[in-house]
């Protein structure tokens, strides 16, 4: 395997009750994947436990262990809830230190806000050896230490912690993919598509069926490192849609 | 402790390249999320994993034992992609049988529809010893093996499956949540929420800061299964919030 086929893969951590209650809508998910393909990461696993300190623990040993990365959101504020830092610093056996960075930018963001109480000092804790993560939206910044990336729970606070790592993490080649939809249920067509990725090596297609102006129709997503293997693969499918009489939409419907 | 205190738990395991390559917005967690807690069931974990026979197992094997119901979505359609039901078997030790009552509803179903055919039947294969899960939009129906129940990826068909299974699965007493906002930094309030929760026995406050209108606020969310008590506690927080001169709105911002 050349170096550039070695999958590199990321797994991501969401931290937060406010997630398992159903009251907030998980939108990291599909931020931090739409991101890791840009940087030729896939996103591997993901999991979402509470705000408790032996769930967040066990959580972060497995999919650090397991990942060439591991990403989590949620729980670095200054509440009592904000145990984040705690539960990973006690994972990897680590003391937690204030990081006189993360102070000082603190202590430069509240200068004109009343000042860096001790509950705003909190956002300055990390696990011992740990670098920071630049947050231009907010100051509290995130957190890097070893493999592990420690990214805030609002979604655009999150957004701005990612585009300070945007280039910088070792990655893979992007997985790329092209689109096809058509007017059909996809039982009718399911052994066409498993032929076709049989036959088109290096390709996985991904079936998404649905229900719109009262018909049925699926979206054909073909994807590959290759991106004229993935092309090869579509224009094969169209080429079997057509024999059947189904006409494909490039770029989906 | 009495039998309406016992916490039921339930775990999600999300099956799907899809979201995890950021194609697909979930919405199956914050759906069964909110469900859940009108049978008096707390979401405890979610995972989502990708559609591969080793990672499905070993999630379902891990969040099967860890409580007392299982929920899978995604996987169960008719293509090659969907390998729920022959993971979920696999990692049981039990075979895949092709339910009869599921035949049936399947050949009802695609009668006026060009008839069922091997794709289409893939929709009848149940880990043997399964019973089936209501569908009344799509035909296909859920499945359920022990404390596991699988249901469709697609949000609102497998919303039809819980519905079907709405008081039929034995919980505890509901979750009840009384919600504040404030137009508040919350690191200024934090060692208050910190004293008010530990003040309230039985009873969790959430801090959810936003960026609003130009301005940082937060709500915070009161959790108990006894309503009064968390009522007391948000009489609390909002009386302690007025002693530092802010006003707490009911109900949240």
């Amino acid at each position: 395997m050349s170096a550039s086929e070695r999958i590199w893969t990321a797994a991501l951590l969401v931290i937060g009750d406010e997630i398992l209650s159903g009251r907030t809508q998980d939108k990291n998910i599909a931020q931090l994947a739409t991101w890791l393909n840009v940087q030729g990461i896939r996103l591997a696993e993901v999991r979402v436990v509470a705000d408790k300190m032996a769930a967040i623990g066990a959580a972060v040993n497995a999919l650090s262990a397991g990942n060439d990365y591991l990403f989590t959101t949620g729980g670095i504020g200054p509440t009592h809830d904000d145990i984040t830092v705690d539960a990973i610093a006690a994972a990897l056996g680590l003391p937690v230190v204030v990081h006189p960075d993360a102070r000082a930018i603190l202590e430069k963001h509240y200068a004109t806000r009343g000042g860096l109480t001790e509950a705003r000092l909190r956002m300055a804790r990390v696990p011992e050896g740990a670098s920071l993560i630049e947050n231009q939206m907010s100051g509290a910044p995130g957190i890097r230490i070893g493999n592990i990336f420690i990214l805030a729970g609002v979604p655009h606070i999150a957004a701005y912690m990612l585009e300070a790592l945007t280039g910088t993490l070792q990655g893979g080649l992007p997985l790329l993919s092209v689109t096809l939809g058509c007017w059909v249920a996809e039982s009718e067509v399911a052994e066409l598509l498993r032929a076709a990725e049989t036959g088109s090596a290096g390709c996985q297609i991904g079936s998404y069926p649905f229900f719109r102006e009262g018909r049925t129709g699926a979206n054909f997503i073909i994807r590959s490192t290759d991106l004229a293997a993935a092309e090869a693969c579509a224009a094969d499918v169209t080429a079997r849609l057509a024999a059947l009489g189904y006409e494909a939409v490039d770029g989906g419907i």
